[in-house]
């Protein structure tokens, strides 16, 4: 492997000017890496990446943050994308690919009635809630979950800047979020059924429950069911945010498995493949309020979205992805519970098979250092590694094969670090940060 | 030319699963020619549309509502484009072509010190005002002109119906916008500094002006010298939303040829020519705390935006587009003004050359029925038409003198029926909307 120089050196120049360095907290060095992450790509096709030295890369990380579920440059997305280039992805009149993924997301959402569009998951959840306010005439929203950026989100931290640890991301600052809007975001835990039954005994103006039907665990206890139940007595719009969960362990929401609709859902991510896509589907009861109110943007009516979203779904619905990725997952899982074991390594395996990952269990700061000198030596063996892998259709079996040929290897390493209280000396930088921190 | 079958048809399918039926407003068939109005295409070349029927027409109109400064499908943008399609425009690693193009904003825009990007420009809006919200730590904004679809700005609505009144779209709905939002944004009209200047007197929290530099009419009084000095008065970030008015009157934002800078500008439309794109650049001190808050979307890291801007704005360089976008455009008008001469039509023109547009002059709801006639004659001549022109870089001295061979027989046919008072027997749908409407 050549030296990893030029990412590390536009890394550094890229926090000059842009804040933050990145677009996405999760796509920055010092989440993986501190001052040793190649942080940008030159190519990327299948599961591998190539960096700007020229490294190549087999990702068993985040796959383009769950983006990517068919793979990277998927050929038959991408020839559908092209098509649409060539004939004009935008014009004054509007792209019919967008009605016929309105009908494919309906058909596979009986329940569904209506859908919407847009082009990044967090605008698609602004959206969904505008919409439940306008139905409901009541403001304040009761959530679960990571939904994004949004005023109407990191709200809930206006109340108590801890509201949403435990919400994927902790720390999360809600400055420049208007100080009006504290108390109008209320955040409830996943499979606390008692946590969200307090609050709707609290609060009469509960106008949307938002929450990702899965993430981490599974529903426990009708968590689910109840959750609907308590909407429809408090006649609050149930929205289930899929951008993560959905597509990935069946087709279409997670929802479907779990046989509980919700008024409104959002998809996002895999959907498309990695093309900017994103829809809001719902009871056409509840998406006619699109019609009282404002929802309008350009971007939103260009073509490549939509034509990709056709392709992925059709691609993920003819080559049962999900299948793929559970079995693929499996043996992800497995597989580093028996290295482990090997090792005597102490590990936390969490998530299902198509989002899993796993932590060290030595205490949650050594635990860092632990995962940091994980995704280090992992890198050096020409792994992007992190704890959580967002599994892929272009992940093969001799891909998992090979990477746990490598976990294998990196697992001694560290039990031996351990052992010797070497952990610190063997890494070449920094701890990763987790959770949301400011950068220099 | 054919009939319009199929897309009038897509179109009352599509408002019967989409509400709203398309994702903007500018877009809808009844914004132009409800019931006749060819609403889908199949080719966008230059400055040619398909509709699904096999029509071939020449847009002078929006051009994908301000989007496609270049034409419709450019050859040079797709290039660069279908590139970096082929070499994966996603991965778990950053695009380096962002990177480029924060140095190329910041090289155009000597004032600004820092960037960052989004897909969409309501979302980019909704993050320059969170940004300024942040740093100043003042909630209240006051804005001057038309800014999307989000809450900080459809708030303006929860005072009084009629405040987006006279900034582009009348009526705009506040519904499910949070009713604790009502007075933190107060318009201004443009050319109305008393206006602002009692805002400010009556306010002593404004974080954030936000306004057009240009739409309608230039600046007269020093206008932006005078709003220029008020924010540094009372230390609030100024914002000016280039999206519409950027790279059509010179390269960059119009705010450099009128010598006055803002602290933060946002581009979007024009910028990438048609691809999701959205800029955000600011002053260092102002943008840095975009890093104490959560300002993060998987989306807004995908390199086809990137890649569309670089290749785009290199090309409006080379061949001096804003140029070309004001000879095109005083043709045009030109053309109007000695038509309706000649016809002794009562015509208003406004705007700049580069976005232009007429308006007849014989009241409020005749000039509606005037307008709607003058589309449905031009439509069978083979023309998307309207009363505003986006003009691009592939609207050539024939298409105009093509469009206004045909304007001259629309004209003559307008004026016969303005004498003969059979405007309306002469439709054959009802006339176009303006502004917000439900559709059923």
């Amino acid at each position: 492997m050549k030296k990893i120089k030029k990412g590390i050196k536009l890394w550094s120049k890229a926090k000059k000017i842009i804040p933050g360095g990145t677009q996405l907290l999760s796509k920055r060095a010092e989440m993986f890496l501190p001052n040793q992450w190649p942080s940008y790509y030159k190519k990327a096709k299948g599961v591998e990446v190539w960096d700007l030295d020229g490294n190549k890369y087999i990702d068993m990380s985040l796959m383009g943050v769950g983006s990517c579920i068919l793979g990277y440059a998927d050929p038959d997305v991408s020839k559908a994308v092209k098509k649409v280039i060539e004939q004009g992805s935008i014009s004054t009149l509007n792209s019919p690919e967008e009605v016929e993924l309105a009908e494919l997301l309906l058909k596979l959402h009986p329940w569904a009635g209506m859908a919407r569009f847009a082009r990044t998951g967090g605008e698609a959840m602004a959206i969904a809630v505008r919409i439940a306010r306008a139905q409901t005439k009541k403001d304040r929203v009761a959530f679960c979950g990571y939904h994004g950026w949004s005023d109407w989100y990191l709200a809930a931290n206006l109340a108590d800047k801890s509201n949403l640890d435990g919400h994927l991301l902790p720390g999360l600052e809600p400055s420049g979020v208007p100080r009006v809007l504290k108390g109008t975001a209320i955040p409830f835990h996943y499979n606390k059924i008692e946590e969200l039954e307090k609050i709707v005994r609290q609060h009469k103006d509960i106008g949307a429950i938002v929450m990702e039907p899965i993430r981490h665990q599974p529903p426990r206890d009708n968590f689910l069911k109840k959750i609907r139940k308590i909407a429809f007595e408090i006649g609050a719009v149930l929205i289930f945010d899929e951008i993560t969960s959905g597509w990935r362990f069946n087709i279409g929401g997670v929802h479907l498995k779990y046989g509980v609709n919700p008024d409104i859902a959002v998809f996002g991510k895999a959907m498309s493949n990695g093309f900017p896509m994103a829809a809001i589907i719902g009871k056409k009861k509840v998406m006619q309020a699109a019609q009282t109110t404002f929802i309008s943007s350009t971007y939103w009516t260009e073509r490549i979205g939509s034509a990709a979203a056709l392709a992925t779904i059709d691609k993920m619905i003819s080559h049962d992805v999900p299948g793929h990725l559970d079995k693929i997952g499996k043996l992800i899982g497995e597989g580093w519970q028996g290295l482990a074991d090997i090792h005597q390594l102490k590990i936390k395996i969490e998530g299902l098979p198509p989002l899993i990952n796993f932590s060290f269990n030595y205490g949650e700061k050594e635990n860092q250092a632990l995962s940091t000198l994980f995704t280090q030596e992992m890198l050096r063996r020409g792994f992007l590694a992190s704890k959580s892998v967002y599994v892929s259709y272009s992940h093969k079996e001799k891909d998992v094969e090979k990477y746990l040929d490598n976990v294998d290897k990196v697992f001694r390493i560290i039990k031996k670090a351990i052992d010797k209280k070497n952990v610190y000396q063997l890494l070449k930088g920094p701890v990763a940060q987790t959770g949301f921190q400011r950068l220099t």
